[in-house]
């Protein structure tokens, strides 16, 4: 008991500073802050975070030093003041308020006018000339203390207060007589009484303990524990513990109370924006009785006020570089601060507020890329519901918000309908138990995608992401009847046609069609505004080109197609990180090829297909290195279980056994389907995830890889041919170790040497490989040997690290995110401790062997900022991601640069 | 080239020993020992194997130094033959055949005769007095050095022969005159020469390089590299070269060749075994031409050498203290040895042999125990045909030798039918496209399992082996009609009811019913036969007694029924290292109540179908640990999806469509085949092996594991009243990280304390978990912090490891093997690269959290004799296999131990 557990501020003098946040917390660093460059703070003390883990160390309690130590804080608080704890005349009164490193509104207590009992409350009386505002602070002291501290229901009170408001019919608050509070205070006193077993405590030290002890109590109360897990703040912080001086709002029509922000935090306009109210206590404002004023009217009201408050949070922002939200509260006419933090703000608001602050001078632009949040700018870009249409419209359900944006349109149930529907002209949203890579030809038709079933990374979800798609996903509620064209969501039915809007970034479900439009920024990047006309697009711009003087990860895209990759190259993408061939085998003039090339029984019937297919692919890889324009474009050879390209087993089934229940005479048709049935069932698979997909579809058929590989340098060749710059980059999917690679390396590098031969071009290229298997991880040292790069395909490589399938987990995964088995979705955010330890090993082995080898990153985790900066600190070269994430890249990658030179 | 690359050998001397098969090969070793100590070996060189790798390296040539040492040689050679190499008076002739450090018989070229031209043939024509014998070694020399070194085809110069023996009417070799091998030689030299380009080398020293280099070239030759893949010997070890001076066995009736054993390898029994062919060369064997004589015949033929051979290989024998398989000539009664090694011999043998040599005091136990390979033991222990019965039967297909054993019977095409029809006394063989744990209750019936899907881990494997019951899988050419109740093998149509009978350690399916019997051992373990009354038992159990002396890591039983733990303790199991309660939930009486509470919508529903299951689980638990007699038992608490013990989606659809096409009136019937059909949707995974499953299970049903925990304690507390001892290990499967064991093992202390107070007993238990994810395993100085015990599961870390179901993985794993992608099936034998890195991480870091932390594994490579190798150098305290594979287990532990101590 050494150290120091408890720092003073106050009259232009502090203990502490704003870089104590570990220590004194955010409320607490900013209070002491704002007193030590002379800010009207009422002066008052901090007790540490560090106190909280003694405190729970302690089986719930104070440890006996900190107690002297807060004793001796406040009577320096007495002296300061001049007033004396508990006194009958002259009675200090102080709030004791927690703070944590993290701001959590709300989530921990609070006791405001402590230092009351019934003699010092007559002291306030006498000193203030104001009896009922004594007993008015009393009561509310009684009722928060009873509330917070002895944990007695709050309604208990509020019922004693409506009581007697009604028996002596008066309404507000403020209208309640002297008399009537002295008898409230004896019915309060009673309550007490009753529900704790012992009176409201007269010693005014032990009323301080108590708070304190409560205030520490809190940390762990079920809503703290829940905030903490959803805004990823370790448990073992803990809280610090402000006890301050009050100063009193509530003193009469010259006094106050508000909160405020320097900048507007919607649209980040310079301008002092906030609210307040006269004659009241903070916790008027929270309880919602009477409306607060805004800031224009104080400026009426009370002119010299309201420019010492403009002033003072001028100087804030200056000094602390940042928009800011705070507190503060009139004591006639005299202006006191409370708080001050950074203001939460929309991605739009960031991203003016942060070059705004540049341009004036206020901070560096390295400074203001730390101000916005990477994944705000995911808002900046999707469409947006109107809000008032939003709030009157009939809420059906509530899913997981799978990919942010609005979209309204009238429901259809099949990718079919939806591309029918969407020629027709009509806005659609499909509406599936869920969807599978047969539906990608109708999935970029709707406005957006809502399914009952699937988690955050289900197809659903990863397609609309990538596709920059409203989704809701795992709408459980939903009972979809596709025959029946409806569905129920509880004793609502919507059928095919009707209209409904869904909020990818709440997933909500709504009835009715919300008027929704695109975004300021696409509507620039597709050229329906012009950039010089956007101030907002100029911003966004600006910013990002500052991320880009200081990342040193580059960025690329997930890109199939040429208009993905035009896009990913408007939003600054600096190559192609993943393209997946076998989407492009899934558009409607090849997939009757495919299928007859996996059906055909011999290598010569596939070698046949396999030839008919190639002037598509080599199309296809043409187009998009054109787009790329001389940017490495990043291809990965077929991937998934060729079953995938068939109809389903039991769909087959079904068909047949009702075909032959029938006693239908259509003997053709049933020995065809017999015939498909037989094959579907010789490639079905009980665990496709985990079955013959990915390399091991190469190494058994290497002439589907010849084929791939024929197309890419064909491509590649030709346009070398004509003058343009190319960079094919060819990436193996799925090994387990270095002789799959090896294997499928030799047949890349032959078939390019020979074209590169054939069309006398000069071409550069590389073989790679995805690290998604642990066992590549593993043997990364081996593996680098054939491999030129590595790229981690970490959505592969989370599902076998943890064994667990992003299609079959969404029941228990929602059970461990909500029971605290795990901090984060592994499937959203990489896991440090597990994938993570295995992407670390991977990088630092296969240096060992080739030093230079370049390595990233394309699964969805490399547009998450956690895990981009996870990404940066392993030395990683890049993150690919969809096009819509790659701003948010961008930053983050710019921000985890920033924090390695701080 | 300072150092030395060609050994000497003869006349008593050696510049090698037995010891140095690194360098010599194991041929070149064992002939420098044999000369060593002094036996008859012809004598000669070695050219080291270190040579084969500068071969390789100098692209297929001799070094230059390596010629000079060779010819320093040759010249000792003829020296101490006192003959001269090419010489046309005294000729000296040599043979030169490879000789890896593992032998690999056949593999690999040879050539005799070496040293004869034109003029050196009139030489030994001269010398011997026999210019025929001279000239049939010369055209067996040409023959044989076209063959290997000039690589013409074999038929062209057999061709010649055989025209040139019909043209004279003559039927065996030995007929052929002088005149008629002069003009045999001619042809053979102009086929040479029309063949290669160039005439036969006349130039003895060229005839020696060029040989020597073919054997060299010949390590890499296709059936070698596929007999080191099998055999899983490194491709980096080369072979060397033996240039030895040639003895004639063809020198006249005086001559000879043979070979033998110092034992009968099939029976052990102390007899010297063996055949010889008089006037041969040993290339007249192996090409069958002649039929050898036994042994027997030699004693008569020539008794004095009949001795002496006897005699030498005594010697040889307690020399190496093992039982040798020898090849010798004989030329004009004197016996030249030619080769000594261990023999090749049944796991019977193997066992007779090691206890007979240390009763005879040739060997010491530890010794004798490397003499067993521990998979022979397997042998020991299951069914075998009757050997000429077999031979006459009709072979319907080739499966894989998924279980050894012999089983013959009716087949049968279902579990239900397999148990109805063994019940009327009828031995079955249960034929089915796959097996799955439905089949369970009917497994035991049937004599043997045969499946047309499938691989060597599939699940009739896995449990066929488990159960000791022979099983043949993955016969991809069976169609079976389950329907039609056959199935068809090429033209062969089998119907149920007719008989077959399976070979599992053969894979072999052949018609009709084989007689079988069961092995002694087995016949003595279930009190068939007397243990006096069995020698082999008695040996058995003696060399296993001596194993258990010596091993470090105990021996447990993956083993769930009463039975099962039965026989795995009278093989020698410590305790139970894998209890799988879920075994007992498929058993005829519980899989209704179980399937009630898969189906039940609430947990007071799902508990109230829990309780009814209890009392069994009780039941089951209290005789297990009944059975095991107070050695540890370890039960994993419930591991599989839901959905297993539930009907067949597809099944279920198909029953939907066939009543609706049929216009059935059962409304009724449909209504609830429907409901059904939604539940098993809703738990329907597209990847079950990555689903909900193992912990998850508990975790997201806590009411399951409470039922189990309270079955495990409840019924460990009565035993412990009763005054038995009980050792429960509670082992958490699947976990991914700390926090699950944690919740699980929460609840498991939380029953078992309540239960140990109310029955008032003193009772230890341990709670632990399965490391069978690779989160787990990279995570383990967490987990470690919970868990008492790791057990891995490699079978499940393995598929999670490779990203490989091995459900799935039938045909591309074949694939892998075949091609060299891998060098073992990784589902057989531990991935040491890849899932053992894991491994050897998890004990370590485990460790370094509880330092005492026990490990085990319970993955079917527990009963494989090098993953168990594996396990003891990385520190597991127990393997946990199969009853079956007890044997094995102890043996292979004990040979790891005193590997060590070399």
């Amino acid at each position: 008991m050494s150290e120091k557990y408890v720092y003073f501020f106050g009259q232009g003098q502090a203990e502490g500073n704003r870089d104590m946040r570990d220590t004194l917390g955010g409320k607490g660093a900013n209070l002491a802050e704002m007193a030590g460059i002379g800010l009207p703070v009422p002066p008052g003390f901090t007790v540490s975070t560090e106190v909280c883990s003694l405190f729970f160390e302690a089986g719930n309690q104070l440890p006996a030093g900190v107690n002297a130590e807060i004793l001796e804080h406040l009577d320096r608080l007495e002296k300061t003041a001049q007033q004396t704890f508990g006194d009958q005349d002259n009675p200090l009164l102080v709030s004791v308020r927690s703070g944590a490193k993290f701001s959590m509104p709300g989530m921990m207590d609070t006791v405001l006018n402590l230092g009351l009992n019934d003699k010092a409350v007559e002291g306030l009386a006498r000193k203030s000339g104001d009896r009922r505002f004594a007993l008015d602070c009393y009561r509310r002291l009684i009722q928060m203390f009873s509330d917070v501290v002895l944990e007695i229901s709050k309604r208990k009170f509020e019922a004693i207060l409506q009581a007697k408001k009604a028996e002596k019919n008066v309404e507000i608050d403020s209208d309640i007589s002297e008399a009537m509070l002295e008898e409230i205070l004896a019915e309060f006193k009673a309550t007490v009484k009753q529900e704790s077993g012992q009176e409201f405590p007269q010693d005014v030290k032990e009323q301080l303990f108590m708070a304190v002890s409560s205030v520490f109590s809190s940390w762990y109360n079920p809503r703290a524990k829940t905030y903490r897990r959803i805004n990823h703040i370790p448990d073992d912080l803990g809280t610090a513990v402000n006890v301050q001086l009050m100063v009193f709002g509530n003193y009469g029509e010259e006094s106050a109370t508000g909160v405020g922000f320097t900048r507007n935090p919607a649209t980040g306009a310079l301008e002092l924006f906030g609210e307040y109210l006269r004659n009241a206590q903070g916790e008027d404002v929270v309880a919602g009785i009477r409306t607060p004023s805004p800031f224009s009217e104080l400026a009426t009201d009370m002119p010299e006020v309201y420019q010492e408050l403009k002033d003072t949070t001028t100087r804030l922002e200056k000094h602390y570089g940042d928009c800011q939200d705070f507190e503060f509260t009139v004591q006639e006419k005299k202006l006191y601060m409370l708080q001050t933090r950074s203001g939460k703000r929309t991605g739009q608001a960031a991203v003016k507020i942060a070059v705004d602050l540049v341009k004036e001078g206020v901070t560096t632009k390295e400074k203001a890329l730390m101000l916005v949040e990477p994944g705000a700018l995911d808002q900046l870009l999707h469409p947006v519901f109107d809000i008032e249409e939003k709030a009157q419209a009939l809420g059906l359900a509530k899913g997981l918000a799978a990919s942010p944006g609005a979209a309204a349109g009238q429901v259809v149930f099949t990718a079919d309908e939806a591309v029918a529907w969407k020629q027709e002209g009509r806005q659609v949203v499909l509406v599936r138990d869920e969807t599978s890579p047969d539906d990608i030809h109708g999935m970029s038709a709707p406005q957006g995608i809502l399914t009952a079933t699937g988690g955050m990374t289900s197809h659903a979800a990863v397609v609309g992401r990538q596709m920059g798609k409203p989704a809701v996903v795992g709408c459980g509620v939903l009972v979809i009847n596709e025959e029946g064209k409806y569905f129920q969501a509880g004793d609502h039915r919507v059928t095919e046609g009707d209209s409904i809007s869904i909020d990818g970034a709440t997933g909500e479900v709504l009835l009715g069609e919300i008027k929704t439009r695109p975004s300021e920024i696409i509507q620039v990047v597709r050229g329906v505004i012009k950039p010089e006309d956007s101030p907002l697009f100029q911003d966004f711009t600006e910013l990002l080109s500052w991320a880009d003087e200081v990342r040193r990860m580059s960025v690329r895209a997930n890109a199939d197609t040429p208009e993905d990759a035009e896009m990913a190259f408007a939003f600054g993408a600096e190559g192609i990180g993943l393209a997946r061939t076998e989407h492009m085998f899934f558009e409607r003039d090849r997939l009757p090829i495919i299928k007859e090339m996996i059906l055909s029984e011999t290598e010569e019937a596939r070698r046949r297909f396999l030839d008919k297919l190639l002037p598509f692919q080599r199309k296809d890889f043409y187009e998009l290195f054109k787009a790329m324009r001389g940017n490495p474009v990043t291809i990965r050879t077929l991937d998934p279980p060729l079953h995938e390209f068939l109809p389903k087993k039991e769909d087959l089934m079904v068909e047949i056994a009702a075909l032959k229940a029938s006693g239908s005479s259509e003997l053709d048709k049933l020995q065809g389907l017999e015939k498909l049935l037989e094959r579907v069932k010789a490639l079905s698979e009980f665990n496709p995830m985990l079955g013959h997909r990915g390399c091991r579809l190469g190494v058994t058929f290497p002439e589907i890889i010849e084929m791939q590989a024929r197309a890419i340098f064909e491509a590649a060749c030709q346009l070398a041919k004509e003058g343009q710059k190319v960079l094919p980059e060819i990436m193996v999917p799925l090994i387990g170790g270095v002789r799959e690679l090896a294997n499928q390396k030799e047949i890349i590098v032959r078939i390019a040497e020979e074209l590169i031969q054939e069309y006398a071009v000069e071409l550069n290229y590389t073989v790679g490989t995805m690290i998604e298997i642990p066992r590549a991880a593993i043997t990364a040292a081996e593996v680098a040997k054939e491999a030129d790069f590595f790229s981690f395909g970490t959505n592969d490589l989370t599902q076998t690290t943890f064994g667990i399938s992003r299609d079959d987990g969404a029941g228990f995964i929602n059970h461990y995110l909500t029971h605290g088995l795990w901090p984060d979705d592994p499937f959203m955010t990489v896991d440090i401790d597990g994938v993570g330890e295995l992407m670390k090993w991977a990088v630092e082995k296969g240096r060992t062997t080739r030093p230079d080898l370049k390595v990233g990153i394309c699964g969805v985790h490399g547009g998450d900022p956690r895990s981009i900066y996870f990404c940066h600190k392993i030395g990683l070269n890049y993150v690919s991601c969809s096009a819509y994430q790659i701003p948010i890249a961008r930053l983050a990658a710019a921000q985890v640069t920033l924090q390695e030179k701080i």
